[in-house]
């Protein structure tokens, strides 16, 4: 059934204006003053803005990890995504060495199919490049869509591939037009650290951050740039935590290189004293890489309005305090890592960044949408509000005070990294491919409605470079 | 009366999409696929891009300067200007110390009403600050809305302010809303090295460029930006031409300073080599700040890529060779600085940076135009294709190739620093507010059409900032 | 009469070791171990180290500024050098526009022949650039032997230089062999600051540093480091007291430009907070540029120890604080500018930058002797301990700790702003040209001693370059 | 016998006077004006400049690589050394995995006890850090006077060691007061890089320059500078080639790291397209990291200027290029890496810094010398000229010009890499301990008699501060 928004403020990567939106076969038709149509059910905006619905380019749903599963499934987290304002996720397909990665992209498609409320799309991790892992990419790219790959640089004897690995990955995703994505940290000297606190019997959480310390995100992200470089080729680096990161990138991009970063909303408001909190609920705040000491948040907040990083992810990897947060008493390498964000992350970018003046409300849109679906071969399909598009669209109020907590929560995990804070904003109703997933504040979507997205190869739409990989 | 224009790719800032727009009352009232409406004029932009109209931020129409006065006034610039689709300038009004501030605007007025076929405002600039000064500024916001200021700290004894009235300039600017923008050189030290070259019998073009060298300008780029971060306060670097000054810049934003820079075509294309050409031709390449050796076009445009450079304006100043240019002939001095520019600056951009891999559509487009209209207070008037917006659009064909040449050219001017140079694109059709003022390569216009544009105080509405002013 | 120092360790800018010294006729004449002559007195210096005597590139001694006359004058001022460790001291000569230079050196030389107790030698300040300046230079060179020029680029109106005297200075000290100074703060910016908050009522000492923040000092500083490679000359940037300074040094010097920067005790180990004292105390801790806040401490000794400074100064500029410093009382800007630091100067960088680990011991010698004499003329005559060099030498017990007092000062001010401070370390006996100035911490020299140096042209003595500067 | 060095200009790191030297028992034991002794050898040096003798920090004798052994033992390259002007040489004593480090040492003792004609010590190559080479390292350092430890990044699967290996190493140094060196390349992207190159059929010398760009190097340099930093240790990077090096250097220094870098005389003279010479000649060319792009040689000359870069070593590694060099035709990797440039360092380094005025004559002493014994623990005995020091003196000619020649060398190899340069400068005579080894540039020492020099721990001959290490 068609659909018009009338009386909204739509705001995209470049535009703020008063219109209204037609909605017809999941797709935006018409933009225009004073839209009617008798056929169409009529949502009544004013008041509120109308965003393109964000995109969380960077989820862990019912992720092992650790002996244990994370705690959001593709059900509860995608659920809570759409609550949150995000309607595409693009999760993590993790592989073994040695199997097929069909198998896991299969295993994957099994856990999400019946289950994602919004539409999502997996990458894939590579922990080895070898002629057998090669053979096997062109079918990932073209019969999956999958044109993202991550490699670790951390993680020792677990993710951890070597600077070959990182290099060849590199070389294979330019040539074949994927984007390489890094979790950067130097992981030999982590395990060392840790080796060394443990025997000191540092076990408690905050020995997570000191074991994990800024230069060594910034020393990796350092390599990773200068091999991207190298191999003329194109990096995201995901969850950027630190000025010696966003440095490395920045002189990475002065030099032409093609680098991009990511940053995550408990970077930017929550800081490493939080993993110090008594009772073992430092736990709550383990993240790899850690929380860091206040002033890298104005680093970071500054990287993102000059454009050396360019979008906010959450990291969503969510486990309860009590049963699974708690392996960890006693040794701070059993705490599972990662926390519940992917609802707030929207909000916070909003509250912290549009509001108090840090970023401008285009520069929002573009950060949390726009610029991720460009990266990621999705765009136009996704990030804007353009006649043609889908229409994934976020009705938000941008005056509404309230305070997060896991009370209001639709994650699964029992406790909320972002307790007690005040926000400005929320999403009223969510639109995925024009049908309601949220209205007004209540979940009204259907599980397994979300379609899997093959994604367009590095550029590809966007670039208007000829030759942009080889055919 | 109404038209449709059908069949084209929409480009802004953010999007690239197919779709048909409806412009009603000079406004973009509706942006749809397949629209049709029996009153309205349907135009067909089959293959064609729509790019909102250009805005040149930066000319010098009809201007007295060394005794002769700019060959294109605002008649034949705004002409040419139109054929390169461009749909507003932002010219700099002169004014004298002493002299009520009112008047000198309302010279600019005169000059311009009649003739231009295009909308137009007002950069003015600052000589002095004083009481007298000071009391006059809040009518010229208010009453003319001119919300850009220019201090020059070059040309000693002509326009040369000191840098307590550039720093008291930044200060006001701030407290009432408005940007400051700076001609950045070394006016002390090019007056001296000036009289060096002289003295030494070195008179020809090519001393030009060698008495005001890139470091004149990177040092007065970094100086204008430091006093811009203690005041505050916020500063757009016109013409920057040399990879000293881009550092300077980047330089500032990463210290989280306001602070923003302009180039112009001819410093990404040409260099310093041209203005030893033979015959005095040199003379026809005389910019402040000159042409620079051919390193340094690779560094603008990279910082065009990275956003540490924002837009590009022409600089447009045109003398013909002879009977203007050739006042200089044994005396560097006496060459007019400047040259015709206004009609080749987006082809020029299109060719150079998007077809060639450099910059991207949306970049392109916000480079010539959203950004600009952004900073100088014309947004969402002017600058982007939306609903509610002016119909200021331009019909591209991005696949014709042509020379540039004083032949086909529309400026005034007898000579075209281009000449010979080969360009892929051409704007089509022009419309301003819903008319044809360029159609199908043709001018349709009519003289004095154009309305002066009273624009809005700096960041008025773009930003989220609550106290951007003082009221 | 001979003398043998004997037992003591010698240090000098690359060596620490043992042995023993002859000195005849003023000069070193014999280095080795277990020296002896019966015609020779053998002075102790066992368990002490032997440095070269301190040269202190920087005083003001009996200058008159703002109405009054600095306090320590030649007699009073050497006489606390000396038992400083110092014994040469530059003094500036002030000049003023449109008087012979010749006129200006001869009051200098009158008001310190009679006095100085320990060789001098003279600045010149150049207020303006013209060709009756230019006629004149080449006899202070060469008659006066004064090889370091001073060019002021702050206190407006007074002795304020622009931007074209400062660069002509610049290219006339390459051409004749000379280098020149540098007060590096924006006097135009600093003049509107300081007007501003007068009119605000904003009179106490603080307010000297709030009007001029470190922003001015690092916009001048690289302001005048870029001219001096434009000129291809020589710079060194006096009393050096912020991070926006160093780095801008850094950046000119890793440029390959030859700009060298100097700093001050009173900026290592005071900070802004003392001028916030009450009853007026803050007066004591005025200088130009003003203390900072405490971080700039770090960056200064980092500097130091890399060598992006190379030198450490007095800045010597003594007023009573009864009497001449509450000249400025209800209103800073009369508040006589300066302080006593003559005596200190040596002992505080041993203290708080070789005891404390920050400097080695041969680094110290180099910064407060070595690399002054090699920057001014003056080597190896003087700062060094070397054969054939002028038998300056400070006994130096390393290891007696003591509080710097004004009571035990010999300095000629009511106070003195260290006042309390613990340090390590103190001269025992100091010789100058082979007498005792200082004998056993007493003063046993006499008025009038010390010779006034004529000193070499810019590197003459010390670069290995063929061509140096015009002859 | 005593010996009286006469009429020389004595030059140290500091200092430059003429005075004569008087040496006994092995040693320097007066400095004066006009000394004579009955007793004493007279040797003339008038118009020549005495140095203290130069240290080569970085030799490798007789070492086995790829299947062969460097040309050069301890015989021929000290006897080559001694020729230009080195005294002291510290050569790299290579371990193997799992084997006791004394086995190495003793190996290394053994091939040079009876050989070479001036004194050497030994660095000792780190391939693994476990309990077991943790428990040798003590002795190591107090009964072998081995104070520096070798790390390398590159060479994989022979000498390449792990990130952590790197970091616990530098952590040990820096509890036992020893230093780290590294070889600087990414050897995981240079080994894949080589594969591909030798899959493609490049096998010509000049793909062993391009799978080792300096991208490997600069990356690598900045991440041990990173470990460095954050071990809070000392790092010396050994043969910097690149602007991507010097940066990683200059960067850390900045931050207050302790990370130092030495490059070779190769790396300043020569270029890339040395390796491009046909019928294979490129291999006498091949070191790694490889010969840059001329541009880097500025960027090398500027640092050792600034101090970013401290030291100047050989590598020399010789080979001749019939019968081993040759190895390699066919396939550049099987070209032995190294050259003969033990005998040429100090005179290439006089003659293109000093006389052509990019270094102080001072400066060209410490980079060779005084600086070198300072870091490696063996000043103040060796690297200066003091009462007390070793005498270990170079006399030398500075204006004597001369062409390097393999015909005219004293190394063993068939080949000279500056074959045909012109040098001006000369070592004449030179002295070990108190010996002539070379007397009018002809050899007169003796097989054996240089020492074996055990050293001190890194700064403790130096430093101030207290807390070094742990006792
Ligand atoms: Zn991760
Ligand atoms: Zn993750
Ligand atoms: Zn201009
Ligand atoms: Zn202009
Ligand atoms: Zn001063
Ligand atoms: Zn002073
Ligand atoms: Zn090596
Ligand atoms: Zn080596």
């Amino acid at each position: 059934m068609k659909k018009i928004i009338k009386n909204g403020t739509i705001v995209t990567a470049a535009d703020t204006y008063k219109a209204d939106i037609l909605i017809e076969n999941e797709k935006i038709s018409l933009i225009g003053q004073d839209l009617s149509d008798p056929a169409a059910e009529v949502v009544d905006a004013k008041g509120h803005y109308i965003f393109p619905g964000s995109i969380d380019p960077h989820t862990h749903l019912e992720m092992p990890f650790g002996g244990t599963v994370s705690k959001d499934d593709f059900e509860t987290g995608t659920i809570a995504a759409a609550h949150g304002g995000t309607t595409t996720v693009i999760d993590f397909c993790l592989t073994d060495k040695g199997k097929p990665l069909q198998d896991s992209i299969d295993q994957w498609h099994a856990k999400s199919r019946d289950k994602s409320v919004i539409d999502y799309s997996f990458h894939l991790m590579i922990g080895e490049m070898n002629e057998t892992v090669l053979e096997q990419l062109p079918s990932v790219i073209e019969d999956e869509g999958i044109t993202s790959f991550k490699v670790f640089m951390a993680y020792k004897n677990v993710f951890q591939a070597d600077d070959g690995t990182l290099f060849r990955t590199l070389e294979e995703a330019k040539r074949l037009g994927a984007l390489v994505m890094v979790h950067a940290e130097n992981g030999d000297v982590i395990d060392h650290l840790v080796n060394k606190a443990l025997k000191a019997g540092q076990t408690d959480p905050i020995y997570h951050a000191l074991t994990r310390p800024p230069e060594v995100e910034g020393e990796a992200t350092g390599r990773a740039a200068e091999l991207t470089g190298l191999a003329n080729s194109q990096l995201y680096v995901v969850h950027v935590t630190c000025e010696e990161a966003v440095e490395a990138i920045a002189k990475a991009r002065k030099k032409g290189y093609n680098v991009m970063g990511e940053t995550c909303p408990q970077y930017l408001v929550l800081d490493q004293s939080y993993m110090e909190k008594p009772n073992f609920e430092g736990a709550k705040y383990v993240w790899s890489p850690p929380l860091r000491e206040k002033y890298h948040q104005e680093v970071l907040w500054k990287a993102l309005k000059t454009g050396d990083l360019q979008t906010l992810g959450s990291d969503q990897c969510s486990f309860d305090f009590k049963g699974q947060k708690d392996l960890g008493k006693g040794d701070f390498t059993k705490i599972p890592n990662g926390g519940p964000i992917i609802e707030d992350r929207v909000s916070i970018l909003f509250s912290e960044g549009v509001k108090k003046g840090r970023i401008s409300l285009n520069e929002f849109v573009d950060i949390t949408s726009t610029k991720i679906a460009k990266t990621f071969g999705l765009f136009p399909q996704k990030g804007t509000i353009s006649v043609g598009a889908d229409a994934d669209l976020v009705i938000f109020d941008p005056n509404v005070e309230r305070t997060i907590s896991v009370e209001t929560s639709h994650m699964a995990a029992d406790y909320n990294p972002f307790e007690g804070m005040k926000v400005t904003g929320q999403p009223v109703s969510v639109l995925s491919r024009g049908d309601f997933v949220i209205k007004e504040k209540e979940f009204v979507g259907k599980l397994g409605k979300g379609n899997y997205l093959k994604r367009s190869r590095y550029g590809e739409l966007t670039s208007s470079k000829e030759e942009l990989y080889q055919k």
